[in-house]
């Protein structure tokens, strides 16, 4: 075993329990540093422990509502890591903003998740950890090592737990069919995948709904949920079908912006199960459940620090 | 307008009759090369015009069956250009090889579209224009500028100048329903979108249809046909609904490898249209149709080289 | 003379206004663009003129109060030209933040100065044209070529043109004495320098002033203006030392953060001049002029695009 | 001493035997690996063991017959472990192909062996081990560590232990007679050299040969056979000038292209020995015998892996 | 902790006794090596002892009077170092040429500073240990970590020991006040400084002098002594001032060019002390004082090999 | 045609004389710079001229007697440069020092020659003109365009005009006669080449001669003339051999270290002619002729800003 420098966490100012939830469970302490603003907005990092030839690990996701502060924060903490002589730097971005801008659907455009995944190799990143990312290709826009961490289990855990009777997972599109398929083989129940048609060129689309929700329990799965739009059309797809109005809904990051909150206060959701790799929003109702992601983060740190394979995280 | 020096086209091995068309286009000759393999198999490469100044076009679709010696072939004749002082070099990849790695489905693969990103640019490729990449997301593969072309109004125009009745255009899965939409609403004719669903966590798929197909006349839309088994899986659906037993499709990338031609040798399929990116088969079977990219490819170049925007290209 | 391409000039959000001077200094129209922001607070950026092979500049100073934002716009954009082709990418950052972080003062902190060169350079920049730095060295950070202006001449100009009686100028520390030097020499006025002194080893100093500025219309000269704590102490120094109460202070750039209308809203100060590198602040006092820097950032673009050499804008 | 992480031992395809041999010589098993062509031809790669944190070896020799899709394999391999987070790659290439390719003869031509330095590179080599590289110059094309290793001490010892009477070693042309004087010195024999020399601006060459083989069993030593031409104008030469019609030849790399075993195939020569950096012909000739060269590679890679210099190796 | 290999020490030929100072302190040997000059003056070298894996200090200032022969040596020890397997290679320049040239004071310029800092990254260096830098800024023109050490405790315990009564420091100019502040500070004894003023636009100036002298012993502090000039032009204002004659200078770096000697030799400076970051001159007179920096060279080389913090090597 | 700019030629201070006399060819004056040495030997430079936008061209031989300072020199040149904006910066360097070290003859030496290309790179070079460097490779040690003249044609004519009888071209070695059969072909006559062989595994050698010299006058032929050691063995060879004691020697590069002068001054030579790519030594005795290099310089120089082919150079 390689053995590269002591172990140290330290966190931005993204999300600060995260990097404790992910402490406590490897047992030491979150590094400590100084971040602040100056008057003027700009950011100002220093570490007040010895970096050197340690094995550092920095939790920030690049999550909302202040994505490019997150970004050049966590940019400028990378900086100043490489510059004090860590032996390695791991960003741990649960979170990966940008990450839907990862192709040019007109000219024209950026593609910003790829800037953002040159901007952090620039800085001094070595290593990236995150989960679900919005696109695979993502980890393609690397050339250095990156984790890529899935709730999957987390959420089969969550609903063999609960002993739901008679439920159905639910792909909201074909593109996450695969992984619903994933979640319900571990849990062993059936799926279903709701499919949104434009049957001629207008802009209209007509749910399809394929398997058989009839008299069920819905579980639809998502990788995020950004307005709740495209949850609650699937809702209605699925109440149409007939399903049990008690539906819930899996999404690993839950960003609930705008009125999110709002569209979704309707009876027949039942619970919305996130994971915390954003911070919990206070205002969020009590039916928006949070499942910690900081263990399973804390076992992949210990693993890549450790080298041991990452891969049996997932069985 | 910024001049970056005559146009010259070259073409490696791989396609020299696509050169040889997008040259007639652009009323020019297909710039003088000794492309050679020693005895030992490894190539020599040598320009025998000047390439000293001028703008470069190497036409090398990375194609089947000798993928690697394509790559090899064209990563070699981008190095002798930029040594012998080329003033800007783009590659003419309409059929990109490798694109099916472009993310990791398991742990420990490559993702092999990044990396023959990366070895192109390292030759010396200033630019690439390619067509209808089997990811989007390979244009962030890149820093350099991918001009991306698709195949889109050629298939259109070919539809509509052949003037079938009650016709229907047919994505064969969702991914590729946003692209067959906007060919049926360029020809002004219907879609159905053809999924491929696992009920449980069996391995065996039902195929649902989403559109009526009855009666109607299906022309299926890909990016490309491999072995030709998932095409013939969605005929069978269609059928199956009921279409006319005169069905059409319609695939960018022709590569027809295995048992395709006799898998796809069956009386209800009137028509395999491809375009070609890739040199047609000598035993291609007479239903299996060209049309030929050279015109657009030129067109494109010529945008290229007088700095004339892409984008009325696909108006 | 080189011709790269048609010139056009773009804009960021955090200064649309300058780039509108620019322009139409130039005689040309701002090039049309799509900045928005998603719910999720993620920068979304698209070129709506065409961009291939012209010689792009895009005006966006790096300033308060969303430094970070205007920054990662920035780093967007020129991804998104770099990707559609620009012939060459120019920022224009009149005002360069994080400029007075360029080295370290404790261990462990981040030279974010020179993170923020890697990052535009890593993003696709060609050029960079700046004013007044905070250090010169920041110059050096870059290995793509800083053009370096400088208010000098605008300052210079104001003050001539203003005839004051019995002026002197001031430099409020020594390494501004430089500068001073130059603007008090091409008005033809004496100049005093302020310092301040650390007799012991307390914190407290005692400010010194080298010059007679007693009876005279002392002119502050500064690059940057942001609490107004170090004016406001030289302001008392001055008058300690029998200077009119009548002051000028000219400085490159206005950031006026925190309280700083409110610390310098007294009598002696007759004038507080900045060039518009930052937008002019709705709720600034009457007192706080502004030259326009859109004449010398035109003359610098039209230069550069041209080939003519810069050093005679200094004359 | 530094332990970079478990050493491990991976193989292409282009040697399998010869992994197994460097495996089985350090005690270890060869990694297991899924290494299959689709059926358009293209390479798939996938570690089956955990690479993280390991010390990884892969061996392949660039060589005919498929010297390009050997290449191509080894950089998929390469991108795939620096994907999995192996803490160092090295390469493992007995055989360099392209080497002879390592300067410009003619204008506009390639220096393929420059471009697959960079190609290892940009993939993600670390390290790089070789043999008997064609020319010198190319470890200068890396930036990375290249050992080189040499058959002169394996040739000394089999020609040692064969106990020939009245031997001497021939170099075929002036530019091996340094590799050549090494081995004779070990071996404790005398050498002569053979020249080509061109009186005129003919063509045609004469060949000279300095150092008296009267009655002596030459051994012609050469660094690789091709197509056997070259040393059969030796072997001409040699008996022209009366050497004892028993010549043995002694050459790192056998490749053996082309007409080569039926050239070689006369009976003044005894002895064909090569190393088997290439894997052996099945229709090779039995006087065609084989030095395995996996122990003075796994020797190597030892000292590599423990950080044993390896200059001893030599002695 | 971890251990990247041996630590070894070699030398250039710019400072052997440096390294040999540095060696002893760590009770090892300074590595062999062969440096030599062939008959045209190029550089050949060879390190004698195996290299591989080991942590390497090269130990070479890039000082007078063969700048550019000591950078262009230790480059090449870079490069042979980085090709013979070094796992680490730190470059130790206590004197850093070329380091006033670190910012453009006219158009047209170099920013040499900055390009040996690229040189040096180029040819292989991963880390930099200097010494009292010129200017701070240079630290960021590396992306590599650099040490930077301050003579400040040396020169602080110097006069500590030395027990003069009623001593002051001076600043020269206002750019050392800080550093002199900490020396005074640590000494617990007053500062003053000492400011060139011009007070029209003029060339010549006038000296200021902030703190009172009078019958105190002043301690000149310097970062760097050229050729003198300044320094007398300080000592003609502390007499002036009516400092008693017997004045000190501490100063980092002597390189005492051209007159230097002579220029100082005047009955009112008492002793000129600086490090041997640069050779001691053979005709240095005997007031010319040197305090050896080797000691704390050693301990920042082991802090780096250990991995041990250096903050606290300042305290 | 594109035009990359104006076309400048500028000097380092190797080689003043070289530059003049290409400027005067192409019709133009040498930029004006200002380079200068301060006291403690660092370099400054400094263009009086506008680059901006200029097609650069500086000539400096990185030659003896200060290889080192001609290095650093044009490393700085070519930094100012790129900052000020040259729009492409070509070195020119008719003798490229190190060239030597082209590859290890031994563990831990450095290969200085790829050291030198890859500092040109870092600095700013996008080309580089060099004449008959010692090792092909080297070319390829370079990713920008290489132009490699050489002074086959020029020394060509100098021998059809000087119409002497019975001559006969010679290669001192079997690596030189490929160069010296391209002249020998080019004026007529015939060759010989010289070997040097070692019989036994002592150090001594014996020169052997291919080629009848009895009673013609030789011209030895080489690439460069260090201390001419070798060159006397030649001669000593030729004598022996009986050809007509009136030897020339052509070489591209005279060096003409240490005791070369005298070891060369033997009557039985009666000419030695270099290319003046080293400024001639003021003490070279009347039978060193001198070739000028600067016409063919500037030839190439034309063709590389023209972009007209350079092959034709050559015929």
């Amino acid at each position: 075993m390689v053995y590269p420098g002591d172990l140290k966490i330290f966190s931005g100012t993204a999300h600060p329990m995260l990097a404790e939830d992910i402490a406590e469970k490897l047992g030491i302490q979150v590094g400590k540093t100084v971040i602040k603003r100056f008057s003027d907005g700009e950011c100002y990092v220093r570490f007040e422990d010895s970096v050197r030839g340690v094995d550092a690990f920095v939790v920030q996701p690049t999550c909302p509502p202040h994505v490019d502060k997150n970004i050049m924060e966590l940019l400028i903490m990378l900086d100043a890591l490489k510059r004090a002589s860590a032996s390695r730097i791991t960003c741990v971005i649960p979170y990966y903003g940008y990450a839907c801008q990862e192709k040019k659907d007109a000219p024209r455009e950026a593609i910003s998740a790829k800037l953002v995944a040159d901007l952090l190799t620039t800085a001094g990143a070595d290593r990236v950890v995150s989960m679900d990312l919005h696109a695979g290709a993502i980890q393609g826009f690397f050339n250095i090592p990156v984790d890529h961490l899935t709730a999957i289990p987390l959420f089969s855990n969550y609903f063999i737990e609960k002993k739901l009777d008679n439920i159905i997972f639910i792909s909201p599109d074909e593109g996450r069919a695969k992984h619903t398929r994933q979640i319900s083989s571990r849990v062993g129940a059936p799926l279903a995948v709701c499919y949104k048609f434009h049957p001629d060129h207008m802009e209209t689309s007509i749910s399809h709904l394929a398997g058989d929700v009839k008299g069920k329990i819905p579980i639809i799965t998502e990788d995020m949920i950004r307005t709740g739009g495209s949850i609650n059309e699937c809702v209605d797809t699925l109440l149409e079908n007939g399903c049990k109005p008690e539906i819930y809904v899996a999404a690993t990051h839950g960003l609930f912006t705008g009125e999110c909150f709002k569209k979704l206060d309707r009876p027949e959701i039942k619970e919305i199960i996130t994971l915390d790799t954003i911070p919990r929003k206070e205002n969020a109702p009590e039916k928006f459940k949070t499942i910690k992601c900081g263990p399973i983060l804390a076992d992949a740190i210990n693993r890549i620090h450790s080298n041991i394979p990452m891969s049996s995280l997932f069985k």
